[in-house]
């Protein structure tokens, strides 16, 4: 179950500068609400943090919420991207999911939050 | 045979947000209208979405309606941004079509329609 | 239409040599005989002449042959080596085709006639 | 649930070529069920068929019924192995799992039944 | 012998829209000059077009042209980029050339006409 | 023990021209305060220098130190750029940590001091 | 410390079978005994099972124990290949170290237990 | 104009070693005999030396002897392995020519002279 | 020895044209004069020229003059850059040498004279 | 100047055991004898240890003493199969150079003292 209430969060060890932290979760999988077969990805999150950073082992347990969820692409990012940006207030935040091919076609999807960079 | 009409639509499922969809067509084919022989080429698609996102199956029948037309590299691409335009009416679009090489020479052609980015 | 009488040959140069010839075409599609989309992929060729060589243009043009064909990824094999087994009479042959991914899944099949190496 | 009784078969076209087939499914998830943690890999399947070739469709539908399965990566790798062996009846088979990284470690696991090659 | 009558155009199907053409040469020879040794390379051609688009096989012609011309370098790159640009008046035009390496230096130039981008 | 005083420096060869310099460490590693198992990156430290220049073999030692440091990956980029910083005085400052992944999850971390390029 | 008692056993699920299993672990550590410095490396361990499977979490333990230890390349290989042969007894065993560059010199040691392959 | 006067030779300076030697010509250019076009690819020769070594400055000459022979693919390849064959008696000859697409099939072919290995 | 009067030029063939050149050296050699180890790198010039395009075969002869010379990787970098601005008057130039690693730290360093781009 | 003294040697640690080490070098350079240029490119050295192994260091400082030596691409590869073999008394040894590309040819030479593998 998709459940923000997983993510957990330490104080951001240098508030005053302007940084860049980057994860790449390269083992996400949802489940397409079209056809009920599994869908294979990456979720990348890029943010500058504002008080907070997101604890890496809470994000793979959340992350693993989405593991029996019929969700589309495009909300699985603006789902992450939401969930992250109000738990986490950061001064700016990018998701980006990159979806394994289907039928031809493989996806991109990438959402801002606050000003990205 | 090519026709805009196969293409589905559903609805921004985060319509206030600038977000930014890539969808990249590995297995495009058309036929070269001046040696009758086939072309193979991808077709990668980029918008932001205003009220609509095109459906991935629809996306691919479309493309395939493309098999067995005589059109050249730059009215394909054109042609797609056109048909994508005016139905889905983003708020930026891309299309970029790369060909596989002929006579020692490949090509890549990139249309944009609104602003892209 | 498929059809091994589009194939032609020239002489072998050097008929005494066990050399080794390999021919890659990169831009093979057929189509599925269960859900009538197309299939991509690429048709490997290898063999040792006997006193006959395919010609390449002869052999594109057999390979489009497939376009429209619906036919399984283990009969497009062996079909291709039986054709040239028969009209060639080489040494040796080998053909292998390998196949965009599917539902996640892809696909390499080889085939050899007399024996291969 | 795993269930061997998912695999389709069809005739093999060519049943008197000793050929050879891979398929490799890049989208396989089991349960570690040590941790509870997922795990991710891929599978490959190479096999030299007798009267019967697996059916793709069939073989993706069988795999994810590994999704929820708690089950160690050699045990993935000889199951797979006995299912296919028992109810395919090939010449030969081999059955290889990669798996993504945990603890700084990745594996590969390759089991054979009959005689590999 | 360089000849840019040999060069043949076709009208623009998109005169409105100011999109890009890239083609990508990769079997271009001349002769330097200097040694009498053959030179390898690629040219790339990057256009937004006016009027008129570059025919390809023509394109292919124009290109062999310089097979046999002692001829350095820099002068080959503003040479083609002066050709192209005076026949097709283009509203940008890039030309880059990308040579295999001498004497353990191997060397990229890129000329521009109009503003490129 | 993280020391910047292992730092050595040496007088900019050019101290009115704003070069780049960029120094890649490919063998770092410290050890995760939460779990007590050790991390894996790469440490790439980019400036343009002032009046001084660090010197390599000092660098490296100075990396050595965090071998047996108990300490977070936002933590040590901003440990790293606060030293170098301090020390060196350079006109501009830019730390990026790259860490092997842990869980599915590889990180990078990238801060700057004045102001980066 | 280097502790061959760390290394935990599994029994074997497929003790029948002949097959093989790799484990790569990429963030191998130890230090050179002539200069002091920290050593950065790969260790692949290729195995046939007998009885019992080496439990990975238990060898990435074992493998931390080098961390402090002060052993040449060819030593760290006929290490591990003698703990682990005389604690497993495989059918087979292969150890494969590779080290990154030290001055210039990049380093592959291979020991085998048993017939290898 | 194809020479075979053209190579020179240098004795083999360990003529009681059964060493093996590997030129790889990346600019090899002919003329399609068929079609008038220029064919590229690169020529590879493997030999183990007899008395005589050739050297690499008259290969190179010698390869440029083709730049204007219309000759097609088996034939270039059993030329040069007949030409070196003969003028330097080597203990074995291996001369693989691997040549650039053309409508969309790129070839390999591998003539040996002695026993190859 | 490093002498900057060995260094060729000719004269651009397009003195009105804001092209760029850019050669990549990738067989440089130098000495470290801390500890007398040679180092090895790639250097790479890009320039927009003037009047004067540098001679290739003279470029080699120059850096071939840094083989015996003990000098650090930020003097090599703004040596050569004051040698061809001084010799050469470009329009701009930027000088970039690529340092193979020390002790497991590689290093880029990026020098500019006039305005580079 | 080559000098076989400068290697140094210590005890093989596992002299029971047949175990492979491969020390992969570079950062080799020489002279052309014919033309005074430079020449680079790697030597790789395989063996099966007897009594002794070759100790690093000493390898990098015998692989300089070749920096001014005047020496064709076979000799280099003989002369250091021959200095390690007299000196190592090893089971097996193989040494194998590759050459940066001259005149657009680039060499791998290879040689082996007692049985190779």
């Amino acid at each position: 179950m998709i459940d923000a209430d997983l993510l957990e969060f330490f104080p951001n060890p240098a508030p005053d500068q302007p940084y860049l932290i980057e994860h790449v979760h390269e083992e996400f999988t949802s489940v397409c609400p079209k056809t009920g077969h599994p869908d294979f990805g990456e979720v990348v999150i890029r943010y500058r943090p504002g008080e907070a950073c997101v604890e890496l082992k809470s994000l793979k347990i959340y992350f693993q919420g989405f593991r029996d969820a019929g969700i589309f692409y495009e909300a699985v990012t603006n789902r992450v991207a939401d969930d992250l940006h109000e738990a986490m207030k950061p001064r700016t935040l990018e998701v980006e999911t990159r979806w394994r091919g289907r039928g031809g076609i493989r996806s991109v999807i990438t959402a801002t939050r606050g000003e990205a960079g």
